[in-house]
């Protein structure tokens, strides 16, 4: 009998260091050519799968491969897609297992969040209920942060990087011009529900007074009043002021203020952008002049400034996957554990996928300050090793030198072919 | 008689590298302590000597002098303050000659633009017009890229490998996600005037088809048709599109793109913000799913990957400065004086103050495609050793760890307080 062949698919929105797990999946099968035959990649994550469009991952080069690690998104192409139950939609999973045994498929990997680890736990489910057997382990992956049972997803740590160099970058920027320019800067940050990016922003400020002065997290309903008092109060003291707010901060009905404020000149409500929105309430309301940014895509694709402890939990994430799927597991994904904070220790877990799927872990309410503006010594405990060690990518010509794979398709076994 | 002293000031909107250059001011100076006393900072730069605040930056270790080089933004605080003619505002003039008699300051040191130029020239002719002897000596810097005869503003390059390595970065991303979600993106950039920190956007694009697809020029009149069309052959092509645009961006009636479309609830106006107009424009008029960023202050403030030829030419430009004055120079701006661009080589050149103020270098049409588009080879021949190497600070608990100087002011000597 042929060996069993893998399939590997990137799901959701991506990551700095999602083919970093991709990398460890790929590096690590390599190592068991013995167990497994192909790795295959879908491409368009599980789209690929429904349609029989399979990447043969091993024309790839090892340097290729390698360079997956300091790669950031997906390289095999991602997808926004969540499989329905097996009652509302069971031509979908008939299908794929027609794929899966056209191409001798027994091992699934998914790596992705809340959403597609539900995927992947009704994929882990089809084995008995439609009799094919495969084992299926998830790869957790999300810059929220919001997956249960991990201490942290990989992705998370880099975003952290980020945004926290970002505010602090920007910070000395408006120290140094706020006597006669800027006083007011606001930088938006992703995290629609969860507020564990907005709260990294606060990593920045490591000394009393440091930027940034005030977060609005998507936890706590926005205060107009209260907001603005604060603003004044800190400009009057220090001079300036800087914010970092969450892309999903929400007043007091619960409404995004992204879209409660600004219309085009057609009167259509602007989508995105709450940054701009307080921006213009602190013009409107205390006068002062004000810059603000929306980090948006660049935050989460911002490789070139990875967390080291990040890239080394996603490599370590997808070549646990592998190994657990080798041991005969099924229906599981592996985790971050923390031993210690301080020095950080973490070690590779495993869960079920049953545990895992649709649940969020929000930002619990002891990591926010009392008065809602800003993280607390147990947050800064918890995220500081998250964002530590530097893994620079390789440069050529002054810019990051990023792979493209050549991600040359399977030829087809299938005569249908499926629409999605 | 006292050894006489220096001034050094920061002025207009600061750079990742200006403090380089205020490194290599005060190293220099320090090395002649044997010709120059003291050298004195000017608090929120030339308004720390109408309002006689000097920082004393002997009182600094120099560790701390040395980090400047890799601390972004002005240590010492900059201001955007422009000096009137002798004739419009004597008293002014008359205030500062008040001030470097009374320090003994001899040397001005004048660290900024166009604008900042101009001042230092009016500084440098008081010494024949008020009789007071001053030799005074500009240090070019500028994010713009604009001032004339220098080949390269320090500033501009470390902007440019951010700009440029962030378009990549988020192209990466939405080239993974456009099968199911976004389709379109646009990353607003500075560049008000000039087109140069656009076109370094372009520099991304080192492959036929790579990221940035589309770049919109503040030099160049915003046709939307002609722009929509393009977006839409791009999506059709590649599946995605990726634009870099100018916050300059004009309309055939040189009406700024960003004050023409979005108005806030009560009506008003919202300032700044183009790409949120250009990513609506796409969204009405093709209907396709969009995301946009506005970097601002992140990228003039983005000292983690600045540029290496950029950090050195900074310190040059300041070392310069503080050389000249030494060679009894007046009235001159060290300049970037280009050998070759393959390799690169470079020297420190000489330009009289009179020359440079108050102009502005614009992008040569002969640097855009004809289409209005791109950049052609003759601008990447250019920009390309602009952003070459990397000069990353050191980082502490995952973050870049910059200076905060003690900024320890002078005793003051004059009797009368400036109101400016």
């Amino acid at each position: 009998m042929a060996k069993p062949n893998a399939f590997y698919a990137q799901s959701g929105g991506v990551t700095a260091v999602i083919n970093a797990s991709a990398c460890g999946v790929i590096e690590t099968a390599r190592k068991h050519r013995d167990k497994i035959g192909k790795l295959y990649a879908g491409r368009h994550g599980i789209l690929g799968a429904l349609t029989e469009d399979l990447i043969d991952t091993s024309k790839e080069s090892e340097a290729a491969i390698r360079a997956l690690r300091h790669t950031p998104a997906g390289a095999f192409g991602s997808a926004r897609y969540k499989l329905k139950g097996l009652e509302q939609n069971r031509a979908e999973y008939e299908r794929l297992i027609d794929v899966f045994r056209a191409h001798n498929i027994r091992y699934f990997f998914y790596n992705g969040g809340g959403d597609s680890q539900d995927t992947a736990y009704k994929v882990s489910q089809i084995g008995e209920q439609l009799a094919y057997p495969i084992q299926c382990v998830g790869i957790p992956k999300t810059v929220d942060n919001d997956l249960p049972l991990t201490d942290c997803c990989p992705g998370f740590g880099s975003v952290a990087k980020y945004v926290a160099t970002s505010i602090r970058e920007a910070g000395f920027d408006v120290a140094s011009m706020a006597k006669t320019s800027t006083k007011v800067f606001v930088l938006e940050v992703m995290g629609r529900h969860a507020g564990w990016i907005t709260a990294a922003c606060g990593l920045a400020a490591d000394k009393p007074g440091a930027v940034p002065h005030i977060l609005l997290f998507p936890e706590i309903p926005f205060e107009p009043q209260k907001f603005l008092e604060r603003v004044d109060q800190t400009v009057k003291e220090k001079g300036y002021c800087v914010i970092g707010v969450s892309e999903g901060l929400q007043d007091a009905e619960g409404k995004f203020l992204s879209e409660s404020g600004l219309r085009d000149a057609f009167g259509h409500a602007q989508l995105g952008g709450v940054a701009p929105v307080i921006a213009n309430l602190v013009r409107e309301r205390l006068g002062y002049k004000y810059h603000w940014a929306v980090a948006d895509y660049l935050q989460r694709a911002a490789r070139h400034i990875a967390s080291r402890t990040d890239v080394a939990q996603a490599y370590a994430m997808g070549k646990a996957a592998v190994e657990f799927a080798l041991k005969g597991h099924n229906a599981v994904m592996p985790i971050v554990v923390r031993k210690s904070s301080k020095p950080y220790v973490w070690k590779v877990g495993m869960v079920s996928l049953a545990d895992v799927a649709n649940q969020e872990k929000m930002l619990p309410r002891d990591f926010i300050t009392p008065d809602g503006f800003g993280i607390t010594a147990k947050c800064r405990r918890y995220l500081e090793p998250l964002i530590a060690g530097e893994d620079f990518p390789p440069f050529k010509n002054g810019l990051p030198d990023y792979v493209t794979l050549r991600n040359i398709a399977v030829p087809k076994k299938l005569k249908t072919a499926f629409k999605v």
